[in-house]
């Protein structure tokens, strides 16, 4: 996939990590290059919510068919971090639990096998492989808890040498570490909005969010038919989304090994021989 | 000196984990023996503040000395979490860092080696050794970073299977998995008092109780001289302290392997013969 999306640069390919988009990660990713927080040291990124299942048996309660929260917020949370921070993760340690196997809805013969409380680390930008600490390496955390029904907890904190930016929910705060209290950089512009339920609100403004960038990357062009880069700039590429995908096959690999994973990127095609269902059952094993 | 406090039951001997007393924590206690979260599966503290290093050179600048978040503040949440979850830690992964290595005062020769960043997990009570998950087992993570000037954030939450409590400095939250809101089940009853500069106010209030309890011990005996349980009952005995500085050193154990570390309580006096502080430097190889 990643090759078909770098064969036709005419073709828009974009992966839909909407997170990058939503104005507060914007303004944070700014914030950060105009060094805000001095030297970045710590991430830590936080969502807690209502169950991620299905009412019914299907996709969602089965990990190798990309149900859980790894899989689903985790993966947007990958991204969104390498996204601000600017460079990947090196190393990871994660630890996945399923703690609700059985529902109201499923039971008898039938088990959740996704993950309703995934923690990882994980080290970013490191300059060498070892486990010992690197001056300039940023160390990612981040905590996905989805046995807590009521409204979704979605925090990601970033702490430097000179201060420190929140993202609670949709709205920005800050504090330099001279200031006396955090201030509000950037309120939720969103308006009331009709509530969906079963997706974080950070989520669903930046899904509107990267709707209108397209638009605009659309809009100015003849009858729409071909597009300009500008607006979808910041946008995930095929590249960020086989990264994603190696980093969360990496923490569901710590979670097995109980060690620290290295993050290494395929560079080549895989064999088309190679039975990749075969090789996900075994990689389970 | 556990052998030394076992040999005189009559004298005194707790050790000073004031948090334990702290009016929230007792609540919060009482509240998960009774059932409040149903079946408990993830705890999750975290505490934020300023530097801990003393503003000229001392002790608190050097991991061996005792320095560093994990040996100031960690231990206390060791303590805590396991009084607070009735079991222990059977197997700990943690990262430890040090941001600021020199300062305004430390410079020149002389380098910070205490922990500014702290981060570990427990898996506490499990019933096997292996790394898989198993049910029953309660999963704790541990944030501490001081290199955040400002107030001291000090939350410590307790997720179940049917819902959850967090103590937000001195104060006591819950929310049961029915119900809309969260809920303030204890406020902070300490009043103003005078502001301690270095210490979490739940620590310093939790002292206050300490003392409290250790007078009420004392006071309806005969002429103070000696002392009922009762009201210390639920102090840090010398065995707890042992556990906990055993967790301590498998987390940085951890940090240094990068691997699960299993926490194993000495149970035979060590060899009087061997060289302590050579052991501990030895260790740190």
């Amino acid at each position: 996939m990643v090759t078909a999306a770098r064969y036709y640069p005419q073709l828009l390919s974009i992966v839909g990590n909407a997170l990058r988009f939503l104005p507060a990660f914007v303004a944070m990713r700014k914030l950060l290059t105009e060094g805000y927080v001095g030297e970045l040291q710590v991430c830590d990124a936080r969502v807690y919510g209502p169950s991620l299942l299905d009412q019914s048996y299907g996709w969602t309660c089965e990990e190798l068919m990309g149900g859980g929260g790894l899989h689903t917020v985790g993966s947007a949370l990958v991204d969104l971090l390498s996204h601000l921070v600017g460079t990947r993760a090196q190393k990871v340690h994660g630890l996945l639990r399923t703690f609700v196997r059985q529902n109201g809805a499923i039971r008898g013969i039938r088990r959740v096998t996704s993950d309703d409380f995934c923690f990882f680390q994980m080290l970013m930008g490191g300059t060498g492989s070892g486990s010992t600490a690197r001056t300039g390496s940023v160390c990612c955390t981040v905590t996905l808890n989805f046995n807590m029904p009521g409204a979704f907890v979605h925090e990601v904190m970033v702490v430097g040498s000179e201060g420190r930016l929140i993202a609670r929910g949709t709205e920005l705060y800050g504090q330099r570490n001279g200031g006396d209290r955090e201030e509000l950089l950037l309120g939720d512009t969103g308006g009331a909005g009709p509530e969906v339920t079963g997706l974080p609100l950070p989520h669903l403004r930046g899904l509107g969010s990267m709707v209108t960038a397209l638009k605009h990357a659309f809009q100015a062009q003849k009858e729409r038919r071909s597009w300009v880069p500008g607006p979808i700039a910041m946008a995930a590429t095929f590249e960020d989304g086989l990264y994603v995908q190696t980093v969360v096959e990496a923490v569901k690999r710590s979670s097995r090994s109980g060690e620290w994973e290295s993050v290494e990127v395929m560079t080549q095609e895989p064999d088309p021989n190679q039975n990749l269902c075969e090789a996900l059952q075994r990689n389970k094993v």
